[in-house]
């Protein structure tokens, strides 16, 4: 299947326009912002110091993270290779395609991850076993 | 036209259903979540303390305001009545239907107040003058 040749070369940056104001900062995200069009947001926080989440891999769905607030390391692997990124900008967005394993951790006090997935909550789109993923990247 | 019709009534409070979990809370948007399908997010952040911000209204657009990190309050008018509402819960999204001004101020540091739109940006939407939104009212 061609979503399971993803590699961590596919987790790349996106820019979130910023609309400049001296009131404050002000980013926005349409159809053209990101590469799906999103069926579902949700956002981690209240997350303890220092906690890990994450842990899974998806089969269909694509992702795009961005810290709202504070900071997180994001570990991204694709069953060979690991890449380390922290998240700290509103302005920047992690996409994170289908069939790579992501780990959260390193949260700094008040962060907050926000997330926009390519589809809805579909516990069958999981893969929560790391030995599952790696058979589904040979 | 019916869109005008809407008073500080039909500002309301959604419930966003969470997920618990010892490692930090996860609050999930679909599509049931929100009486609308949103076509934008956006997000407020690095407001700095005490700024104002807002002072519009929309014709066809409705809105969720959440506060994922620290408060901030929201004034909304419907040109005879103005209620006035703190934000400080990132699972109570505000519901703020078209043909309502607001107004959002008292930031805290570190605020952040994401918001869910019904369309894309539309200048034409806007109501910039508070005596243009008196006219569309009466």
């Amino acid at each position: 299947m061609t979503e399971d040749k993803t590699t961590v070369k596919d987790v790349t940056f996106l820019d979130i326009p910023k609309i400049i104001d001296p009131r404050g900062n002000l980013a926005v995200i349409e159809q053209q912002t990101i590469p799906f069009s999103h069926k579902r947001v949700y956002y981690l926080f209240d997350v303890p110091e220092g906690a890990k989440r994450g842990g899974h891999s998806h089969i269909e769905q694509s992702e795009v993270l961005i810290a709202l607030n504070g900071s997180f390391t994001v570990i991204v692997d694709d069953g060979e290779d690991k890449k380390r990124v922290t998240l700290d900008n509103p302005l920047k967005g992690l996409l994170i395609p289908n069939g790579i394993w992501r780990e959260l951790e390193d949260f700094t006090k008040g962060s907050v991850c926000l997330v926009l997935a390519s589809d809805i909550f579909e516990e069958a789109d999981y893969i929560r076993e790391y030995t599952d993923f790696k058979s589904s990247k040979s």
